[in-house]
């Protein structure tokens, strides 16, 4: 599967596009969205049967804009080197979607967005989103492209708890799950990361409770700090070690608060990116949807229950240096799904680099999900 | 050992005392200070020989209040519960000092000390203090006290690092070291995690370049969510999974921004506590202090060279679940000190608190300091 030029193969130039939805959202905290609009992409064909499309969830800080590039700048989308022509998720094979979730800073109806009851950005006053609201919203995109049924759902990390949220909602819309780096649930320590990132942006002095746009400014210290504490989880110790060490700047230290040590200058750097695109009402929205995730929850906390009517086959994946969920998190999904006697697969993939493992191009990694959507293939009525 | 009256033995009331020095430390970063002020406390009596001096080290954000408790507040030592009459390291046998470091926060000479020069405090312009330098001080502490030769020298964590410092600078000025919770440098991780802490300080619009004193200030919104940080490496996920799960304050889920989990109930008290005692500017310094110490750096990396003079008996003991400084890095300096064929005695002690372990209770653990200090008094000569 994995011939050489999987490295080239691309599905080339992509434009988004905006789906606009009339019809009221319900969200899981209570409130209602009157109206929004997803941004979203797709890469290969929607067969006559309608029955080879692929939804693809992101993460915390991606977006709809998956594989392929842009005709006006070089910038590629997320998991690129995972779909295009040849590719494990292959477009020649699959139609694939990206969207971006509500609550986004990419395009999708979000903070930043304008609030039809008051004319003015939502901001702080933007609700509350869960996986679930994202998934009910992913769904009226399908029924949007005339897709009753995914051939798969996938993602990794809370792209993952998505695709698994899909099983749970949606069991008659999707053949597949391809659940990757997940967790069942947040753990309190995972909770606590979240919290200092949100600690960090909220009480920045340029936070103004949310509403910092119309102020003209945005919490970038917070964003940073978030980030970077964030960027500490998604990589393994061991990574880490082997990529900075104790690496100084200039080869001896200066005892001074400059920085000091290479693995400083890279936080700064991401941190400084980060907060040069991203919006903070999202980032405090997307963290609060992983801390709510819990499926469970509904049922005692006997993730079984929850998982009962589960009828898609599941692929489940794990990064043995993932600590921010560990494989022992995923064997948690996995033992629930057996339990239902659900037609699951397991995979736990010896990597160095932790939770970012999922997305990078590790060949055993990549030899697995191709050879799965090989299966999938196999089943489609065109 | 461990009667059951460990739990009710205490030194009693303790007073702090100042040592005053007028001759001028040379610091590892160049800068010298003219003159410093050390604040002790000391258990016990030291003996006609002088030889049973116990010199216990510090951490973080501990102090020179290491046992006991004062007159006027129920204040009670840090270590208490391994520090006092019968207890593991017994003051009944035992002359015990505990000081507050250099930059230190709780009356030794640091930032927020009047800089002699300048007759304002020295804020920002606190210089960098490292683990040597502090060694240095404590050196001096001894000779004020007439103490030529200690008995051991004793820390957990960044405490740890000055009893190994101590080893390699000042070798025939103790005879015993113990070592807990240690590692011979920091990681990048850890590196990393304590840079995120000094970004949210220092960018804090109240820590004014360090000089917030001045301004009436203090920058309490970045020190909270250092100590956010600085908690969860602390304790391992297990323990924060037993101790607080997903448990929620208001049993269900509320959808807001509001607290949701004790987890973050937790974390901002400590945070708040932490804010409204500690010092900013110690806290950017000490957590300099941990990157830079790593005495295998003069020699070009091999731990096992550094610590070549080591004549002191020395006792390293790790936590299963300390991930901050897990027992993988205790075991670097053990092999080292082997390397050396020194007398070096290690203990693995599986306990579930992760790092914060070598500050608790745990009845293997502290038998094991006990004994070893019962070997450390019978070469005692009075």
């Amino acid at each position: 599967m994995a011939s050489n030029d999987t490295h080239t193969a691309s599905v080339g130039i992509v434009r988004p596009q905006i789906a606009r939805f009339t019809d009221p959202l319900k969200l899981r905290g209570g409130s209602v969205l009157r109206e929004y609009e997803l941004v979203y992409e797709t890469y290969g064909r929607l067969n006559a049967g309608r029955s080879n499309a692929v939804l693809v969830c992101h993460a915390l800080n991606a977006s709809h804009h998956v594989a392929g590039y842009y005709e006006d700048s070089d910038n590629t989308g997320w998991w690129d080197n995972m779909i295009g022509p040849g590719k494990p998720l292959d477009t020649d094979h699959f139609f694939v979607i990206g969207v971006n979730n509500l609550g986004g800073c990419h395009g999708s109806t979000g903070p930043s967005s304008i609030n039809p009851d008051t004319g003015k950005p939502w901001g702080g006053d933007f609700p509350v989103v869960t996986v679930e609201d994202w998934v009910d919203a992913q769904a009226r995109l399908a029924d949007h492209l005339g897709i009753g049924c995914f051939a798969a759902v996938m993602g990794g990390s809370l792209g993952a708890m998505q695709a698994l949220a899909w099983t749970i909602r949606y069991p008659d819309r999707l053949r597949h799950s391809i659940v990757i780096a997940c967790a069942p649930n947040l753990s309190a320590q995972n909770i606590a990361f979240n919290e200092v990132a949100r600690q960090a942006i909220i009480t920045d002095p340029d936070f103004h409770g949310g509403a910092y746009q119309l102020q003209g400014t945005a919490p970038k210290r917070g964003l940073r700090v978030a980030r970077m504490v964030g960027h500490i989880t998604y990589l393994s110790d061991d990574e880490m070690a082997s990529k900075f060490g104790r690496q100084l700047k200039h080869g001896k230290p200066g005892y001074t608060f400059d920085t000091e040590f290479q693995i400083e200058s890279y936080l700064r750097h991401q941190a400084n990116k980060f907060a040069d695109y991203f919006d903070a009402n999202t980032y405090l929205r997307i963290t609060k949807a992983l801390d709510y995730f819990d499926p469970a929850f509904a049922c005692g906390g006997e993730l079984s229950a929850a998982l009962k009517d589960v009828s898609a086959g599941i692929l489940v994946v794990s990064f043995t240096t993932d600590w921010r969920f560990s494989p022992e998190r995923s064997r948690e999904i996995v033992r629930a799904l057996l339990d239902n006697r659900a037609r699951v697969t397991y995979a736990e993939i010896d990597a160095p680099h932790g939770h970012d493992a999922f997305l990078l191009e590790d060949p055993r990694y990549h030899r697995l999900v191709a050879a799965y959507f090989n299966r999938v293939a196999a089943e489609i009525r065109p």
